[in-house]
């Protein structure tokens, strides 16, 4: 009997070439994909809901596979990390992913045609110089950034848009570039220690959009542009007119969300 | 004119064979002289006061030189770390090292034989589940640890002591295996999260001896061993008796002692 099942998954995106299986690199999707051929003894294929480029990290992606396979699934999480932690290393080549849940759903579900949104948290260190324990983690703006501008520049944000301006260029012009941002909120960590969180929400986001969001607001963060100019940007729908693309390694996919109604069974 | 050089440096260990140089393998050492050869215009050999092993962190490594270059001492710092960071690239191949201060010091000053002492800190992360992103950073103890008893162990390790017990096995045997450690605390990071950071100083360390304390203190904390034991350990110099060698990537040398009045010229 065929079983369909949701995981949730950690990454450290630093040594991967993003999520997407391709042949000879090194990918988050094919990494697992080889772990549960090797757990349910037969092929599986991922569908998973977001492409992150490389060096891009996980908190909770969210990936479904269905399959005949005779290992039960309370059972999946522990087989797979096993393979991935290694048991005789303290370190393993393969510890930076891990499965957070993996739970079974009804057939008919699909955790990309499924989500109903996606929470993007994009961390950026504005200290003057920032450890090397943090290179690979976060966003170093060695020059202070006006939080009051950046949010005010984040409010024009918020709602359905054409969003053109914030696709990376030379994508499919076919894309549907309207997208609904519920939310973006520019906040200093409560720990302190300098550093400055963006978070986003909504129900679609372009290639690479979230950091070019990011990369705007922090040129409108240095005096750079003006918050009202965000406006204006949207509006013109041209890439070109946008700030930089922020690198990669701030951007973490923080959460999926579902309507809970999709996890039961009709 | 001869010019003495003191250093301090920060490094996350993980992609480094260590500090010493070895031909062959990327190390801090090897790394720092072939930065330091470039800037200087001068072959460059480094005295650095400790042989961390690999995967070992350094968050103030100390190291001196000297030689005839023209570079002056006040913009070695900013020209070296340029090299490691790169220009272009936003995450480097050597961004894992960086300078956090270069200062002149007296003729006579040597980094090791002028040290009084150091401060190692190793950091366990004592919840269930570790996320992926500190799988370097931290030694991950499930099991919950007994603070109490480990600090009563701690209490007989602290003083002057044959510490054969905790010198890994296979060293040579003229070393002095009498050291003095000044102070050995363990406590819960204030930020909570349970992690838990031990701290010891002390005037010399063996080879592998913070490494073998933290697995001891962690033996005695799972109740493996009673604090009582600690003392028997230590006098009866006897490695197979004391806890096992905690990983590597839990231990951060953070400090380094030296009398002020060493870097004053006569």
């Amino acid at each position: 009997m065929e079983k369909n099942v949701l995981l949730t998954i950690e990454y450290d995106g630093t040594r991967f070439h993003g999520w997407q299986k391709q042949p000879g690199v090194r990918t988050v999707q094919g990494l697992l994909e080889e772990m549960l051929a090797v757990v349910c003894k037969t092929e599986i294929r991922l569908n998973g809901v977001s492409r992150t480029d490389a060096g891009v990290h996980a908190l909770a992606h969210r990936a479904s596979f269905a399959g005949e396979f005779g290992i039960p699934v309370e059972r999946l999480k522990i087989a797979v990390n096993n393979l991935l932690s290694g048991r005789t290393s303290a370190v393993s080549k393969n510890a930076d992913v891990r499965i957070l849940d993996a739970r079974r759903v009804p057939d008919s579900f699909h955790a990309r045609f499924d989500a109903r949104g996606k929470l993007y948290r994009y961390i950026i260190d504005n200290n003057r110089d920032m450890s090397v324990f943090n290179r690979n983690y976060r966003y170093h703006v060695a020059r202070p950034l006006d939080l009051d501008k950046m949010r005010e520049a984040a409010s024009f944000v918020v709602g359905t848009h054409d969003f053109k301006c914030f696709q990376a260029s030379g994508q499919e012009p076919d894309v549907d570039t309207v997208k609904t941002v519920y939310s973006l909120e520019v906040f200093e960590e409560p720990a302190g220690e300098g550093l400055i969180s963006l978070e986003v929400s909504g129900d679609g986001f372009l290639y690479n959009m979230v950091r070019i969001i990011t990369g705007t607001l922090v040129e409108i963060g240095l005096g750079r542009k003006k918050p009202r100019d965000m406006k204006q940007i949207i509006e013109g729908r041209d890439r070109r007119a946008a700030g930089h693309t922020a690198p990669p390694q701030g951007l973490y996919l923080a959460e999926v969300y579902y309507d809970e109604r999709s996890f039961l069974d009709e």
